[in-house]
């Protein structure tokens, strides 16, 4: 029985072709304005590969490298520019509390990422939709929504159960549970109905909405359960770990499980491909689909 | 969260208008025998509801009654007339191995349930197709296939793996394990992946697909494991007990089970639609279409 191996441009395909369409009927092109404060050698890199991908939708981008003692001031500058579609700032910059107050500093009417705390607010509290009238989406950060059109690419969500609830019965651990992405990408799993197991070096918290609940959204609650007790139990299990020291034992692995990888190392050992259904070694070029995307809806909802 | 119930006229919608329009083109209707050499109140019924629903379809409908020791000599004539489409005899007729000499006597070329030793040897032996140049597919019994028909029509099968691996990392129970539907229904899932609990009175067996085989088809093994070990693993419970005392224990189902009931009498208490997210109660109506689509395939095979 041989794994199916999904590669992320597969998925991104079904969406670049849409979107340069798009760009191209539009006089003015969306201009993304990425800031670089930190010299970590991947985010220069993502710089550069963001740039690249861009263009090749015809969008716009705009490197700004500034100390970060004047980035506030750069990204305040860029949110009164109308010539400014998008802004993007390549984390950490701080790597402690300092980022997330930049991250709110981004106007919501320009934040690619969706991680201010407007777009943060509405993904925690299961509100898919900035106005009552549910014509505009409320913004998703890249790679957590990335991985939800991967999972949903490789028939993982169940399109005959209702909207909002196409993950009932699925039960997920997410490795990972950064602010950035593990958190956010348990909770909009949790909220599309999954059973999450949100591991990280400290614990394990269950994501799941409350069935007595009057809201919809999920609740977490910590336990003191261990990864040997919760793996063999996942139909899906994603990883997120950014260091190449750490592997997902594939002895816990449940046989015909979907293993997606989000890290920019593998997290997963060879070996899984004896024992999962679907590998998806990595998700990058759908995250770069999905800024793509976000940039463009942003220029739509200005305009 | 509530549960979405499946009704088997939405999933037998979906054949009927394709069989009814390729009928309609026919100069000579395909017609079905019916022999009932039995008592059965229910086998009388389906008879009845047999006639009804293939003349809605186009579909001639014939039922003839014998008794049963003159039921070889009937089947025989039938095998050898050329006005005769198909063949149904309704089980049980003695309740013993001479049911199964029946059913082998009934001529490949006219068995619309897919019963006789030639089908059943493809079905078990996870050979699909009639010919080696795969143009016609091997008969299927209608129930069982009703059931595959069903799983896939509320997004159990997960197109996005190989034909044949749709189920893969699927585990599901059935609850019965007769030969004419729970035996080859437990197998049909097997073979496309799945993890099958195939749980009777007596024990439980696991039907799957073994990794390490050259051949393709499952493989059965038996257990000591009792339903309370595994019903609560289970993504899919399928019941089929012919007796309204059996209930499934709702307590043991996982949240957002798969439930489907293909027994005439309901084998799930009312609180499962508090746990399951999708509940099938009966299948019968799918069944009729499976009856009639293998009608016409038969009756394409013999023009």
């Amino acid at each position: 029985m041989p794994c199916k191996v999904v590669l992320a441009a597969e998925v991104a395909s079904n969406y670049t072709a849409e979107i340069k369409s798009e760009v191209s009927q539009k006089e003015t092109k969306p201009r993304l304005v990425g800031f670089l404060a930190n010299d970590d050698i991947y985010a220069e890199k993502y710089a550069q590969s963001s740039s690249k991908h861009l263009a090749e939708a015809g969008l716009e981008f705009e490197l700004r490298q500034v100390p970060r003692e004047s980035l506030e001031a750069a990204i305040r500058e860029a949110n009164a520019d109308d010539r400014v579609s998008g802004i993007l700032v390549y984390y950490p910059v701080y790597g402690d509390d300092r980022d997330q107050k930049l991250q709110d500093l981004v106007d919501p009417t320009k934040d690619v990422e969706g991680l201010n705390v407007v777009y943060n607010g509405k993904l925690y509290g299961n509100d898919r939709f900035l106005d009552e009238e549910k014509t505009r989406k409320a913004i998703l950060p890249c790679t957590p929504l990335a991985v939800v059109k991967v999972l949903d690419h490789i028939g993982v969500y169940n399109h005959s159960l209702p909207y909002g609830d196409h993950l009932r019965g699925k039960t997920i651990a997410v490795v990972n549970r950064s602010e950035v992405v593990g958190r956010p990408l348990a909770a909009l799993l949790a909220n599309d109905g999954a059973k999450v197991y949100s591991i990280d070096i400290n614990d394990i918290q269950i994501y799941e909405r409350d069935p007595t609940a009057s809201i919809n959204s999920h609740t977490a609650t910590k336990t003191e359960l261990k990864p040997e007790d919760v793996i063999p139990l996942c139909d899906v299990v994603i990883t997120g770990v950014p260091t190449a020291a750490y592997k997902m034992p594939t002895s816990l692995l449940k046989p015909g499980v979907v293993a997606v990888n989000f890290a920019s190392v593998r997290n997963f050992e060879p070996e899984v491909k004896d024992v999962a259904s679907i590998y998806v070694p990595s998700v990058g070029k759908v995250t770069v689909s999905m800024l793509q995307r976000n940039l463009l809806r942003l220029f739509n909802y200005q305009h």
